[in-house]
C-alpha cells in the first residue's frame, strides 16, 4: 500500500457549518461546453442563471439552452444531468432549482421541472415532475418520500 | 443571483426536427482515452464504428476493445457506459446499437448486447441482454415495458 | 457508417487472466482535482491510499477529505463516487474498500463505509451501510443478494 501523502485518520466531525462552508465562494467561471475547474461542464451557459453558493459536482452536465436556474445555496451532487433541453426525447423547458434545494448524486432533472424550496432529491433519481417545497422524493422516476418536519 | 449571459425565457418548442437536428454534423475527432470537444471517452478507438449522425452525450465513456457499433442517427445520453470488455466482470463481446435506437443518460450497456433498430432504452438502465427492436425497455437488469405503435 | 480504423471483428476469449491483466500496472500520477490520464478525479490527494494493481473507471470521482483507502487489487467501475465526505447530507468518514472488492459501475459510497474483501457491488447501487466481505449487493440502497460459494 502507499500513501498518496501524510495520511492520518480524522475524527468524524465536521469541519464546518453550512453557513461557514463556502466562506471563500465566488461564482465560478465557465467556458462554453468545457470542464470547470470543478470538473462540471454546461452548455448554453448564456441561459445559466447561478445564485450565491450554488454547489455542483464532478462531472455533472447542464444543458441550459431552455434556461437553467440554480438559486442561492441550491446543491447538485456529482454526475446528474440537468437538462432544459434533452434531445432524445426531444422536451424542453426551463428547469428551476429553488433555494436551497439539494439534488442527489446521479440524478437526472427533466426540462420544465422545478424543485422547490430545502426539497432533497435521492441520488440515482429520474426528476420528470416538479418537486414541491421541503419534500424528499427519489427513485426512477422520482416519487415523494415524505415531508420534512419544521422544513 | 447572477446571469450567466444575456438569458431571456424561451418558448417551448423545439428549435429544429430531428433530421435538421445535426445540419451541421460532421465525424467528430477521437483522440484515444481523451476527452472530444463533446466530452466523451473511447479507448479502443480502432474498433468504434461510428454511424452517420450519431449523437453521444457528455461524459459518456466507450471501451470498444471487442467491437463497438452505432448505426445511423443512434443516440447515447450523458454519463453512458458502453462496455465490449467490461474488467470487473470479465466479460466481453461486440456492442451494436442499431439505427437511431436511443441509450437514456446513466445506462450501462454490457459486453455482447445489440440494441436493435429504433429501441429506446430509459435512463439508468442496466442493459445486459439484447433488445428488440422498437421496443422499450428499462430498469436494473433492464426489462421490456412495451412494444412501440406503429414503430 | 465510417471505420474508427482497422476494426476487425474478434473471438469472445479474454486476452487477460486477472494476474496478467495489469502487468504493466503503476501507480498512477494524481494531481488535485484534476483529471487522471484514466479519466477519474480526486480531491484531498493527501488522503487517499490507493493498493496495488487497484483499477478505477473513467469518470469516477473520490472525495478523500476523510480518508478513502482501496486496498490491493480492489476494482472501481466508471461513473462511480466514493465520498469520505459529502456535502448534501453532511456526513463524513473514512472509506474502506478491502483486498479484491468490485464496485460496478454508476455506484455511490457514501461515507464511514467498509466494502469486505471479494465483496461485489452491482451497477447503479447506493451503498450506505458496511458490505461483508465475500457478499454480493446491489440496489439503491444496496441490499446483500447472496453470499458467494466459495467466496
Amino acid at each position: 500500500m502507499k500513501h498518496g501523502g501524510g495520511y492520518q485518520p480524522k475524527p468524524c466531525i465536521a469541519d464546518s457549518d453550512p453557513t461557514e462552508r463556502f466562506s471563500n465562494w465566488d461564482y465560478p467561471e465557465i467556458e462554453e461546453g468545457k470542464l470547470t475547474r470543478y470538473n462540471w461542464i454546461v452548455q448554453h451557459k448564456e441561459n445559466l442563471v447561478l445564485g450565491y453558493k450554488t454547489d455542483i459536482g464532478a462531472f455533472t452536465y447542464i444543458n441550459a439552452k431552455y434556461g437553467v436556474v440554480l438559486e442561492d445555496y441550491a446543491q447538485i451532487g456529482s454526475h446528474c444531468s440537468i437538462y432544459s433541453f434533452s434531445t432524445i426525447d426531444d422536451k424542453m423547458g426551463q428547469v428551476l432549482i429553488k433555494r436551497n434545494a439539494r439534488i442527489g448524486s446521479h440524478t437526472v432533472i427533466m426540462p420544465g421541472v422545478t424543485v422547490g424550496e430545502n426539497a432533497v432529491v435521492g441520488a440515482h433519481s429520474f426528476v420528470n415532475k416538479d418537486v414541491p417545497a421541503n419534500a424528499v422524493v427519489a427513485g426512477v422516476p422520482a416519487r415523494q418520500l415524505q415531508l420534512k418536519q419544521g422544513g
